[in-house]
């Protein structure tokens, strides 16, 4: 089948959805976040992007420190929300119940089934947004989410975004086991199956 | 509910399931990669998270080149395999159908729904993983996978890793559209409607 050659932006990866937690004149603010990733893995490290044009950009150069919740399907509309107003003249502290942890300028979200405290190590500076790479402090998390001691996406039930085509999007069912699926597929190649 | 700290990497949030191509004496190369997200809106560009033990790591290094391609569900066991193995002993060169667009040194997967082509610009050294920053420089797709120009993930069908529990998901349906349900929620809380 041809291949052809679609406009940068449009690549539709699906990311997850997050919300941002700043400090802002004061008060907890949060913004829709898609774009961040881990980027070390011991100690453990998160990278996020934030627009220049951002309060949230503002406050963690101003604080150095940011938090990470996952917001659930069921917090869909209040999270885009977050995504559609600015602190700079919307007061969103009241949207959600707030906790602190190790930090004093990283608000944690209560209703989110995962809360990520960091504290920012680096900046990269970039065009039009900076890469703030922040060191992962604590994670925080409920019983009714936890299998075996870890987050269930079953049980935490996060959900993705895809631009620019701007959906939201579920998670589906488990499909694979990861480090298990490409050993047994070594197995086959050795044992001579034909290239799939 | 009462929360509870779980383990630094234990946060499970789904990661898209991508393949970093690299070129390894002198041929096409990739290895299973999660950590990666966009760090810059204009011009457009990809940050990858690698750790500094494997060849795709001293590749991207030597050549200033990778892709990033997206594999869809059905590629999940090759896709996996590329994790497993590694190209200091294992020759991945023929597993797909590789080839190339702008660049000699960043080699796409013709059965890959999508195919992102970078240049490197900036390189973060971080404590055991190095955070290259690429240029996107053209994205690869086919008709059949677009809709309005724009890949759309129910065609493309991406699927998504979590770690540390190590398991494979697949993408769900639309539940939402971002920048309109929180347009919504704005007028809802505008009408006075109290908080959900």
């Amino acid at each position: 089948m041809k291949k052809t050659i679609i406009e940068k932006a449009a690549f539709c990866l699906p990311w997850t959805q997050t919300l941002l937690g700043t400090q802002v004149n004061g008060k907890p603010n949060f913004m829709a976040l898609d774009w961040l990733t881990r980027v070390n893995l011991a100690p453990a490290m998160l990278g996020i992007c934030v627009g220049k044009g951002h309060a949230s950009h503002a406050a963690i150069l101003r604080t150095g420190e940011f938090s990470v919740n996952v917001p659930s399907v069921d917090m869909l509309a209040v999270t885009d929300y977050c995504g559609v107003v600015s602190a700079a003249n919307t007061d969103k502290s009241k949207l959600f119940d707030v906790f602190y942890g190790q930090l004093k300028a990283a608000p944690l979200i209560q209703e989110c089934p995962i809360n990520i405290e960091c504290r920012l190590v680096q900046n990269v500076d970039l065009p039009t947004n900076t890469l703030f790479i922040g060191e992962i402090l604590n994670i925080y998390s409920e019983e009714k989410f936890l299998e075996n001691g870890k987050p269930d996406i079953s049980k935490t039930r996060p959900f993705l975004l895809t631009m620019p085509d701007n959906r939201f999007w579920a998670v589906g069912g488990q499909v694979g086991n990861a480090w298990r699926d490409g050993v047994k597929y070594k197995e086959k190649l050795a044992a001579g199956t034909p290239r799939e």
